[in-house]
């Protein structure tokens, strides 16, 4: 069987990624890396995989051999410095960190505050958003798993874009659950401190700003203007992203609603829905867009779990299709619902 | 001592009302109506008045004799009918609900789905927002206290409107705890249903958004044009509200603060600072305005405890006004902070 | 394919039901009955389950042909009325309600408030814990599915007594999340009031108190005395019961362990823990026990998602038992996690 | 003016004491100390204080001449070090920490894990808890402030052991919101692992257990025996203990509740209700205490705001007493309700 690694097993993407692939019928999950847990096995720390697997972490994920597929799961910064060895021999990478994601690398500089070291595989790189670069992800060595404000706004605007409805300026108002934050303990995701409040935060500043530039870019061939507030909720996991644009000319729900059906009605996780719910996708891969006219503008909503969809379960989608692999498999349950 | 009653003693901003009325120093709370309760002890249906109040519910508030001032705490309809009988004998209102917020009754016809009955008063009616319009508040006989949402979205909007900085759309992305909502039972405020989500509702066509259009251009003579979008949030008390409007012209972050210390610098109740936080304003009636450039916008946030500064709190700073009261007594306290 | 039905298709266990046998391999969900929504398609309703059937509820059961078995997620009550002409038309039957869980008919009527009046199946019914009684499930046609709270209990505590090392009294301090109430909104439910509160319901009068005491009966063949107190706590899904039990002699917390080992270690979905997590069993059909000798006492924890083990996940594992499939299928998957 | 100061001014238990003394109208809070933000404005770091205090954090109490009273709310083990030479100069102390609680040194060490160093003022520090012990507290000039936990334990228990109504054991099983861990980032307190979670921790050895064995037995004579386990509930301020007994004899709801009203009624801050609630104390100083008879047990409630009447709120009612202020004195204010 297919054999896949995750580098970077102990957060909460790469214990997401491990909770999915577990389960998956076609891969073995041979390979998870954590330099504070190394020897130790996996059950033993991440109590719910008891019974789905019985890994030990390792040290380095070329302790592996005979890998397949890579995912790295580890900070921004560090990804330069692990894909570029993977790569030279021969394994498939999906790169779950913002490393790969934006192309142009003196962006990259002003928004990740170091130079970008791996300008050859970055050229390469593909842009992991299945609903709108199936093919090109099919086709790719490397791919750079979209972030998970990106992904919600990107499957929200994109479509109005491409059909040339919207002007140029994107409001991206941003509601996540807290597990978006990761799995280090900080002031802001106190529990008392955030638990019964609304935090807004990299107040227009936040890195996904230039990703759903360059996504919504790369989709439609328009260039995108994305004002972005995300705002920290009192949910575990979750987002709902608000994003306001301006009509070229007067439009009804319907009509709105036609392109979105056009674009995601074929599409198993995308779903454009009347009423957009966190709890009917939680737990799954499943998206939900909406959207509404108000006068003169449309308000389209991005709904996702941000460790599904908006991250780990995006990446598996990814590794199905680059690996010939059922797009769905392993990942085919519906959202919790409640 | 200054006797006061409230008309709708039972729901989340009649109670709260009861909260600050009970130790308010210079007023006696002499009279709460509830049909449902008539004869039962206040404290025992709102246990945490306890040892604050001996009052009895009554049925109608003409049961009570001698009141100065009535608060008007029932839902929108009800008020039109309660008032005009109270103001022939004399007696001050305040009324929380939104029948008298509207100046327009053809506005109000299309809001709030019926006709004004009560065009008499309307005219007369001060909207109750001090910190804009505390002159006029002093020498009403009737006040429209304003809705939670509008308050949270005029304080953060008013001032640079009437600086004549920013164009005239606002994009209101509002985030509301549950007990916006009021005290009855529903589906959307069932626990399970929202309690890890975040759900947007009554998009484009929330109430207050006429009435932060009127506020706005009474305190500036400016005409905004509001497209807001409320959000439901798992959490009790709170609001924030992000508002995006476009600036004329460049503007640095300290350009804006100036015009925010401008008009709130000597306000006891509402405070211009760097990070926003419900918790900081929760269980008091102070208000939090915050804001930051973006390229060519500004986000300003308006953040509240929504039965407070958004109803009661604010309710009580008017009646204190009306009465010659000095305007922080019975709240002055700060916020609970965590 | 074998085919299934559900009575009561819209409640929070119905709609459990159905996702878990959407994703089924082996059984076909082919009729789910409402009243309310008769005719309309399923995944119009429970939106999370767009793409997963393309059902339309019914209003009777009897609409549909050829069922093989049916579950009965209906109130306590109506149960008794459904399940006696499906049982004679040779329909297996799981209900998920109280009804044929007590085998006494005295203490149906002393808890549930009204008479039995199908002693004939209920005198056939299986408890429907597999951990417990395995055996008797597979051969069973009308299988009484334990209630949340029971499961939670009596998981972390029977071992106890099978092995004859506590007295018989049981302090079981009980904590559910809200969507064990069900879908009705009532005002303990509403967020508003349990949203920041801890709320104790029931005490000492919740029917799960002989439930408990029935099924420890029946495994140990020792008779435990139950003090039982839920208490409400906003989370949407999940229970931990914390079980206090006096042992009959000085014992290590090894020597409880080993006890629970020796009961589960074969378990796939019950699993003995050092550290019990709500959030490591959430959205599965897995359950951890735990425990901690204190003195000449013993706390042991149950905890489980209540509408997964503490209802449809357990229902169709007795489903798989009752009809010959593998235990595991369909749910085989590791809890969230986060 | 009373001076008084607080030497650990911004934690949680610190700035709570601010935020109550800010507002109290007969002392004036001259001092607070913090090692780190000396020098600093206390309201730019505790918004909330602003408009209520213009001083700065100094870095040592003795900074300040003419303190008359200060309140310790340092880490366990701080206070013993700095208590003595406050002692030495005259002033009274208030320790909020557990170090002058028991008055056992051996005791001391075995839950606190050192050297008691300071057994000259142990000897003479009161207890306090008002209600148990005013006199006491009133002539005291130190004060050791009880912990949160105990607070609600003994609120619920000490009466029936007075009477002599129950036996000698207590299953204390302890439900808090989070604000009760303090403010220092942990992984237990990280949103996305506590937030949508119920976690037993120090089960069994929490370092209330001794106290509340110690205050329960300074106030009835008898020896209490408690098997404590405390949860970590997703609510930022609030404690409800549920604390289960055994009776001697049979008694009814009614006997019951005539103990706790004999012992309660005339109290300000603690109630004896029929259903307690954390939503009518929380932001209080006033505690709830409610039980019900099931079978030969009972089970006594006891709810507060673990921040006021289980810390901050409790240290100023002591400082009333110690300093012949009115007991209710800046604290006269109804919880929150909703």
């Amino acid at each position: 069987m297919t054999k896949v690694g995750i580098i970077g097993g102990t957060g909460y993407t790469g214990s997401e990624l491990s909770r999915v692939l577990c389960a998956h019928p076609e891969v073995e999950l041979a390979a998870l890396t954590s330099r504070q847990n190394a020897g130790k096995k996996v059950s033993d720390i991440q109590t719910f995989l008891k019974g789905y697997t019985d890994l030990c972490f390792t040290e380095k994920i070329s302790d592996t051999k005979g890998l397949d597929l890579v995912f790295v799961a580890t900070p921004h910064g560090v990804a330069i410095e692990e894909v570029p060895s993977l790569m030279e021999t021969g394994i498939k990478v999906i790169d779950l960190s913002g490393d790969y994601r934006l192309k142009d690398t003196a962006k990259y500089k002003k928004w990740y505050g170091h130079e970008h070291t791996d300008s050859k595989n970055l050229k390469d790189a593909v842009y992991g958003l299945p609903e709108l670069f199936r093919d090109k992800i099919k086709a790719a060595d490397l791919v750079a798993n979209p972030g998970c404000y990106a992904t919600s706004i990107i499957l929200a605007c994109a479509p109005l874009f491409k059909e040339g409805v919207v002007k140029k300026d994107i409001i991206a108002d941003a509601k996540s659950g807290t597990s978006g934050a990761g799995m280090v303990p900080s002031p802001r995701l106190h529990h008392p401190f955030c638990g019964e409040s609304v935090i807004p935060y990299s107040i227009g500043v936040h890195r996904h700003t230039p990703e759903v530039e360059m996504g919504i870019g790369m989709f439609s061939g328009v260039d995108a203007e994305v004002t972005m507030v995300p705002h920290l909720i009192p949910i575990v996991r979750g987002i709902i992203s608000s994003c306001y644009m301006e009509l070229k000319k007067d439009m009804s729900d319907e009509d709105i609603a036609k392109i979105f059906e056009k674009h995601y009605s074929k599409e198993h996780f995308v779903h454009y829905v009347k009423e957009p719910s966190i709890r009917a996708v939680v737990g799954s891969n499943h998206a939900h867009v909406s959207s509404n006219v108000i006068g003169n503008k449309v308000v389209a909503f991005g709904v996702l779990d941000n460790l599904v969809k908006g991250a780990s379960g995006q990446a598996v989608q990814c590794m199905n299709l680059m690996l010939g692999i059922k797009e769905t498999t392993g990942m085919d349950t519906p959202g919790l619902g409640v």
